[in-house]
């Protein structure tokens, strides 16, 4: 262990590479209160790592590292909804514990841009004040998400690689990985227990093209020094072998463009892959080609990166859209968003002939440098087939290497596993299938079972310099974002939801005067997603008939207004399920009118 | 061209491998019409073969070649609804043009039994009297989907492999290939214009291991008599290679029986693949191990088979799922339904803990043998990680050989192409983008780009001895089975039940006196799927006020029904968007009461 004690004075910022020229932030503590609430997460001088998401699931990555009267954040992210979800736009974290502890949050550590790291901040930086630790182009993307959320405020601090800062007791050191975003960083945190290595999300690039290889020799370094605990992540840990190089991706492109030298060329990239769209904006130039870009996400991050001068590119040979269409085939390439297949993107439109300014034809090629993720792959086969019944060229994934993954595969892991030598391994940021077989990876690597850990949402994991084990759980789980409204998971308006977008709904209107017996009007009925308009009419009749039916059985001066309700409920139920097996959701409105 | 002549005698049935048993089944034709009326479908002694469905797509695939007053249908099969059709239960092909032809349907052939292949039969069945051509499984299978159906007849004819049946004009030769199914045909037709080639759905299996390889020697022999025109399956036309061999699935099982001797196994295998439950339960007995179903269909399915000679097992090892938890684990073994991850499948409910009779354990191992098909991925794994995180083994195609598709990849349709020397390629069964790899394929093995023809649903090809030529398009396209209402694919229903699913519904209620302009009583408001409760009551309350609000502004005498309906409208409409960005369905509902 490199370091056993606390220390919530003010930082000294502790230089691992000394002749590279370091960046400190270190945050004036208060003295720490001698009397504080021993609550159930406060055992004093035991850290306690809380995973609020991003295991046992991928998406929504939130962790925490609390130590006495400090925690320290890493990742804020969001998960997209489930198809079971209709109507909601993101998923994010239950961070009620954290903002509980709002004032024990010393910082926020961001280790890459991607939207399951980032995407909660708005949310959480509501209520949560600290400062916020990134690489200046992941701070960049964050204020740009942040624009939309005009009453949220974020103290952003810039970090790099071989930074080391001081949050609370912890300091935290910044590590250069490969992952399909740039400035990205696994972190190496130095706590009072001991040192904890987390990799964020990385990939192992030995002939990466616009950056370095993920900065092994440091971890080998750790390892040599000595590092409690491992938190690696697992997507692809099912997977044997390397992840593809962006050399590879950046070869194949190159040899499209040579094929399709007399065609017009369209790519559809993740918006936010600045370096693989460099490259692509490089052999342009190479190939005499004018760039237009299809999708406002793309040009933003493009020049939010070229701010950063995490890219560089010649502007002149940029156009607009519009102007696309006066160009010669051999002499355009188009930048395009909808790589996921998702309806209202700039590719999806264009497939359906419906992206104005831009008409596709059998001497347009398509690349999607890019893969389905989890969910996408039916919409993204849609586009592709529309495409290929118009005769237009497309490459994609299946057919040649226009695609590396960003995260690790087996040997990768196997190489930091074997660099970072961890006493206790916890394997996060997967499915419980990518978390196991992540845990299974290190067993065969020598780990014993009982030095690693599997957490799931929730989970909370006390670490000693010589021993890990879980304690009681902290709330987590699942907030669900739908339109301006925040609620939770497992509501009955999913439920509803559900039941309307396979049955449909049925209104029937009835005024009565239950006084005197008499039906006043109706019933009237209205239906909609239902049943199909040309047999909907002939049901509607009959539902109508049978209600008339069951009200003339019926003595409505005996009859309150539920009970009344609740037989035309009856009555339809019956019917709509025998007629044409649905269970619409049903819903008898009845106006007593007294006068 | 083996026959250029019509023939619409009574059958004579031509052996093609005279020492092999023949089945034969001619139809007595009437004497063709002198007189007919020559519609666009009637160029007199051209073959005309239609596509219904199964090209540009994965599913209800359905064929037909009409030759002067002759018809024969090839398959008659569903597709599974798509995200984006919710309530639709299944999706079958637009058959209006064979329906209003029904008198010239001679025969329906049925390659096998998947129900891509047959499941729209008790769709055309209820207007189709012709007889049905298939194997003995197949028609087995065909017989018991109908007991759903007891107004639908069928006239079920079985067939083998070397069966030749004359059907109107054409000769059908039914040719064994391998499939994931038992019982599974390709076709060699005979027409008066030439040999039709039609693959079914196959691949071919060097090391079967109930049945024989693809009849590759019959292939041959056809190519060497001469081939008009090849329709050749696609869907894993982009895939290098050759399928897997049932041979290294049941080896791999083999395997896992032996390392898993001390547990309980659990396989879930797709229901229709009696041969691979046949192994399993070869396997079982082997291993001294009793079998318990769960799920009906795969009980169903294997008495079926048994009863046809496809399998054959000892019903003594077969125990009553009720009685699998007083047999030791390591003498039990579960066969269920679910590999899909469909939710109400047996697997899915045991690994949510909510199966009767089954509580699974870490002691238990669940083998999918199986893989999802396009669109199911996200389902599995979720049921994957269920399992997982209960300490619960699970083997799955990613891990090891458990599964192999029933499709050719590539190096099985060289040889298909090469053994087949068909002068036309039709690449059907497949998406566009399968279809464009098939035919490339083809291309690459020397066929002219003009002697390939790539169908969509609704293509007509119209084919002599020496051209072949797409002319108009026949009506084709999808028919949605809801319930038990058929409708048209487009129609509003589904755009209801999208809008429903995404922000739900707001009913707002309202009876007045028009004539004496006052509000009688509401607006009474409810909502379904709509906005989470603890806010909705909020938003609701604010929606009356501004309902009232409204109607205090307006003159109720000057106004008519719908025109007050339209003002509540847009009223609630604003409102609803300003405060929660929400678009639900508003259903005004006012009640004038005149007395």
């Amino acid at each position: 262990m490199e370091n056993n004690t606390t220390n919530n004075e003010n930082a000294e910022v502790i230089s691992i590479a000394p002749n590279i020229k370091k960046r400190v932030f270190a945050r004036k503590e208060k003295p720490a209160k001698k009397n504080y609430n021993q609550d159930s997460r406060g055992a004093r001088n035991k850290l306690r790592i809380m995973f609020f998401g991003g295991v046992g699931e991928v998406g929504k990555n939130m962790t925490a590292l609390c130590y006495n009267d400090d925690i320290l954040v890493i990742d804020c992210g969001v998960a997209f909804p489930d198809e079971d979800m209709p109507g909601v736009d993101l998923v994010i974290p239950d961070m009620t514990y954290l903002k509980n502890n709002a004032h024990k949050i010393k910082g926020i550590v961001i280790t890459h841009a991607h939207e399951d790291h980032i995407g909660s901040l708005p949310y959480f930086l509501d209520t949560v004040k600290a400062p916020v630790y990134a690489s200046r182009l992941t701070l960049a993307m964050i204020q740009g998400k942040l624009r939309e959320f005009p009453k949220v405020k974020m103290t952003g601090k810039v970090v790099k690689p071989h930074d080391v800062v001081k949050i609370g007791c912890f300091q935290v050191e910044f590590i250069h990985v490969n992952h399909s975003i740039a400035g990205a960083h696994a972190l190496a945190i130095k706590t009072p227990v001991g040192t904890i290595v987390h990799s964020g999300d990385f990939k192992i690039d030995f002939t990466p093209l616009l950056e370095e290889t993920t900065d092994l020799s440091r971890f080998g370094e750790l390892g040599q020094k000595g590092v409690l605990m491992f938190l690696g992540e697992s997507t692809n840990a099912e997977f044997e072998g390397f992840s593809l190089s962006e050399k590879v991706v950046r070869d194949t492109l190159k040899d499209l463009f040579e094929e399709f030298k007399e065609k017009r060329i369209i790519i559809t990239v993740f918006a936010s892959n600045v370096h693989r769209m460099q490259q692509i904006m490089n052999l342009a130039k190479q190939y005499g080609r004018k760039i237009a870009f299809a999708g406002r996400s793309m040009i933003n991050n493009m020049e939010i990166s070229m701010k950063v001068g995490e890219v560089a590119y010649d502007k002149s040979i940029i156009v607009d859209m519009a102007k696309i269409k006066n160009l010669k085939d051999s002499e355009a390439l188009v930048l395009a968003t909808g790589s996921q297949g998702q309806e209202t993107t700039a590719l999806a439109r264009m497939a359906r002939g419906e992206f104005q300014g831009l008409t596709l034809s059998p001497n347009d090629a398509v690349i999607f440098s890019s893969s389905p993720v989890p969910g996408n792959e039916k919409s993204v086969s849609g586009i592709i087939n529309d495409l290929v019944e118009k005769g237009i060229t497309v490459v994609y994934n299946d057919l040649a290497s226009v695609h590396a993954s960003g995260h690790a595969c087996k040997g990768e892991f196997r190489i930091m596993h074997k660099l970072i030598k961890p006493k206790f391994f916890v394997p996060v940021h997967g499915e419980a299938k990518h978390q196991l077989a992540h845990k299974k990876l290190a067993m065969e690597m020598g780990m014993k079972e009982s030095n690693i850990f599997v957490p799931h949402n929730g989970s909370v994991l006390e670490v000693t310099p010589h021993h890990a084990r879980f304690v009681q759980d902290v709330q987590a789980g699942e907030a669900l974002v739908d339109g301006l409204g925040i609620g939770q998971a497992g509501s009955n308006v999913l439920k509803e939801r559900k039941q309307l977008a396979n049955d449909g709904f049925c209104v029937v209107v009835l005024s009565v005067n239950l006084q005197k017996g008499e039906v006043l009007s109706g019933p009237e009925m209205i239906a909609k997603g239902f049943i199909y308009s040309h047999e909907a009419e002939k049901v509607l009749d009959e539902a109508k008939e049978a209600v008339l039916n069951s009200l003339s059985k019926i003595n409505l001066q005996s009859i309150d207004k539920n009970e009344l309700k609740n037989s035309i409920k009856q009555t339809l139920t019956n019917l709509f399920y025998r007629r044409i097996e649905r269970k619409p959701i049903i819903i008898p409105i009845v106006m007593d009118i007294k006068k």
